[in-house]
């Protein structure tokens, strides 16, 4: 940490800020500028301390120099994080993977069509909501227990990890005991109770990114689930808030560059809530790809002028297929190919 | 809602567009414009509709045109609502109230000293932090029960309800139990189950901003508590997000005048996180009463650059003592002097 | 400057930036943190410097400690600016003033009816649009130098000071030989062309702040004003945008309270802007005041739903005329009484 | 238009906004709603119109249904626009081109290696700065005219178009001779004099987003630019501002893919500005391409850390020589192939 003082800053009030750091048992060192005296505190510092110099006398500002996030830093562990899922499929791996699947389970039909359908064009792994959080407490909030039933047995059935969206701390076991990966999503992003417990699970976590949020609170919200022992939290990309109204949000893959830079976490990215326009998913999904993103995470509806939820932004199964084209043949030019879908023995036998 | 036709969309279309209304139990009404014709959808529309419109041939855009929330809407109800708490205090009469204690409760000792001080300079309500959300893992998180004790014995010791927040659906009752109002953080603006939950207490519930809400999302928001037949809703601002670096936050005072003409819940001003900045306190908690809130929340500390949460922007004592008479003299000026404090025999012996 | 490095950096690499350093004229002091080295650059930095020095290798982030502005800037000027203007007006003495008047100048009549209403209720400086800029290009964009030479007519007329917008650099003569404060927009607050020459006309300038600018930058831009040699800035806060859709902009009061710390130079608060709804302009306005600002700048028309812009934005004479009683009520209870007005027997009647 | 009553309000209330529309030649026709009455204004509605109805009695909001902008819109001209430049280079061909060169021109030398480099790793068009937006008075501000030369001699040795911003009004007629494309910058994205009067000189002008506009701001600008009758017109993306402050900016693909559906003018994305950080640069290029944008601008510099602006985003050649060949693997994948580069005998000779 560094503390600035103000220019008109005298010696009584530096040597107050040493004292105070000393009285911490950290070391202050005055570094005497053009205009203006710093003093650098050294020793271990703790984030608190940045409010408790900032309200001395004689101090302008307090700067911080190490990022706060430590087990998602990759100045601590250079090497990507890849996790493991059933079936084979692994994420980080170098090797990009496909969620896809409804955004709400609707009925058992409406799954497992969706399903087969996505295993089809080649999607690894098989998303859809059975807790849904809505803006409005008047809309549809999911088929809940039941849901993850269908969504299970969905999985089993077409040799796929599945993946759901966990909402509540009570949820946390059932969700665990039905899901291959548990979904923390924007809006508890900073819920920093699920978070832990989510984390307490040992089951692979995806956290999405607050639709507000910098890339250093997301890193410390992986943190907050790293810190419980679990080591596989996969971060997901869904779009910030811009002063855009055309789009619902909008993607940002900077960010997913600079992440993949900053951390050695996996990263997808959700094209489908990241514009809320089918007709903006196939380019950003590809332009995801072509940014370094490990994986897509796409919302696809057999019917979506009747979805319950997200229609606007679903694609039908023909369109993800040809998005599944494209991906494809975007991977292999940027030298990153979709992950190889192990040629399951599906819709038979040992369910 | 009123679907817009592209100008180049045909009568087949719109046709298509009408039918699906029509299959919904609602009617259409094409109203044929210069360039493009609209259809007004009439009938009992609902949220999802919009979506499912929106992805028809044809369509360019659907527009809505009825406010989401209902029970928050002073097109519902005219008159303001007033919470009522015990020592005769109340919220939302006209007459402004101030809720102030320390960030965290950091010590039977620090919380008794706070509230005798900030009782003694007018304060109505006392609040104080027992689980505090830190968007660090690493930072201090709070007493937790122990500090809910303590900050129930105080209140009553000095005759003030008191206020804390509600971190976690498993801390419902507990919280409940030892606090006259549950305060629901920014954070968990849209923890949906959360808002639920403290709904169905029963209890007065201060639900924050979320720091990127938009207006229609904060009382969406309180629509989860009133839907759930608790009428004591309170809204507090407490500054959004903006570019800005130099300010925690930017205390949204618009948006508390918007508010009021909007619905009819009263609205607290907290410019203690709203500006992150002690010294901005003050002029910011002037002009909160000066544009209408019902009350402010200040953060008191005896020792502010020893606090273990939020130094930077709490009061001393004394600082507090005098944001009272300006906000007193304020207050009558406008015509909303603050509340009357009941004197209480406090420090005394036998409640 | 400070330059932190890589945790993972080696001594080749951090001596690589003490001879770049050093290569400058400037000298590098090395503080040996407990996980990072951080380099304190002494000397006379430059802005560019910061750039030159992130990109070596092994460097981490470069972090500027002092504020680059210099002549805005309170530490460089700790006595507050008050500008003079005709009529005995003066702002950031103390004693707020307000400018009221039409946003666009649409005929002799309009401006007369308004500029004798407002003047009548004690306003102090006439305002009125000559040149308006517009999102669109097929909006009404202002009368031009007619309406110019009935700007300064009407001052003449009724004894007060006037202020117009100055669009373009080929208008500066002519703004500046009719107007008495000329007035850069919040869309031009960095055509830093536009304010250098506003600058050299020695006139006093109101510089509104840019739509997303931050303060650092607008208090940058006034220093393009400063550095010409013209020492009478004006800031004027109007409002910045925030994702609420329900109000045009978010008028920013912390942003008055912090730049009055920050800068000697005077603060006006436009709310007619900052909220773009009629009936917010008058708690915005009295908020201002309380936050401490120099003045306020208010849109008046005699028929606002006539308006050829800004309608719904503007006061009625009835309505500001309840303002300034409003106004002149609040600035007595926090000790800073409007400015009073000369009584005038109007600059001698037959012009 | 479609103007939304309040719930509450009554017949005679209809009855004044329908009067009030049909006394301006338009029509006005009521919806009976479930909720509200709308009324649909038919005829030929101008912008100023809405805030004129939205302040008559009874009324709760004024909603827009056309687009504002015509000549720039895709549903008024559905072929794509191109735009033709010198040396066989064409932009929204459908194949995409590659706009390099330094930041600011410092020297000729640094001028025609850089030149050199990228004319030979395939850029197609040269760019260079000759007057520098900077956001401190005290920072390099370009070399001016005589930047303008070399420019336009280093364009014509390695026979490519070049493109340079201009600042003034008064610049417009030597910027416009020296330069074959006219670049707007962000921050006079809404400069509307200066669009005008480049409009005018007849020739292409790149007109770059602004830092918080909205697409709907970009295009009206782009309007500004149109309607003097110049249909060359090229937008460019470069970043937006967010919450992140790691990043200078955060470059919005979003906006490219929306962009290209709704106008036809082609669209530039330039990562350079858009992320701050050479290492971004990469990545977000071709990510660019894969979402369909036009072409790419990117800043090179012979020797970035020692750049007099923006060396921090600025590309090695070398590292601009590996961006030119995975933009063009990546342009063949995705069925775009990069603009061929005519093998120049560079315009005879004269070297």
């Amino acid at each position: 940490m560094i503390v600035v003082m103000r220019i008109d800053s005298d010696e009584e009030q530096r040597d107050g800020v040493v004292r105070r750091i000393e009285s911490l048992g950290l070391r202050g060192e005055i570094v005497h500028g053009e205009q203006r005296k710093v003093i650098a505190v050294l020793g271990q510092v703790y984030p608190e301390l940045r409010d408790e110099l900032a309200t001395l006398d004689g101090v302008d500002q307090v700067l911080r120099i190490s990022r706060p996030y430590k087990l998602a830093s990759r100045e601590v562990r250079e090497r990507d994080t890849v996790v493991e899922l059933p079936y084979g499929v692994s994420i980080g791996s170098g090797r990009p993977v496909v969620m896809a699947g409804p955004c709400a389970i609707e009925s058992e039909e409406q799954l497992r069509e969706t399903a087969a359908r996505v295993r089809q064009s080649g999607a690894h792994i098989l998303r859809g909501g059975a807790f849904k959080p809505r803006t409005s407490p008047y809309s549809f909030h999911g088929l809940g227990l039941e849901a993850l039933e269908m969504l299970q047995r969905a999985g089993r059935e077409f040799g796929m990890p599945v993946i759901t969206e966990l909402l509540s701390e009570r949820d946390v076991d059932v969700v665990a005991e039905h899901s291959d990966v548990l979904q923390i999503g924007t809006r508890n992003m900073q819920n920093f109770v699920l978070l832990s417990e989510a984390g307490k699970t040992g089951k692979p976590v995806m956290l999405k990114r607050g639709l507000s949020a910098t890339i250093e609170e997301w890193l410390l919200s992986a943190e907050y689930i790293l810190t419980q022992g679990n080591p596989d939290v996969i971060l997901c990309e869904r779009g910030v808030r811009t002063f855009e109204t055309q789009t619902r949000n909008t993607l940002d893959l900077n960010a997913v560059a600079l992440v993949k830079r900053l951390s050695h976490l996996p990263v997808i990215v959700d094209p489908s809530h990241g514009t809320g326009h089918w007709y903006l998913v196939g380019p950003m999904a590809t332009a995801g790809l072509a940014v370094g993103a490990d994986g897509l995470m796409i919302e696809v509806h057999p019917d979506p002028d009747r979805a319950l939820s997200d229609g606007a932004q679903s694609l039908t199964p023909e369109h993800f297929d040809e998005l599944m084209q494209e991906a494809s043949a975007l991977g292999n030019a940027v030298g990153r190919p979709l992950a190889e879908r192990p040629a399951v023995a599906v819709q038979g036998g040992a369910r």
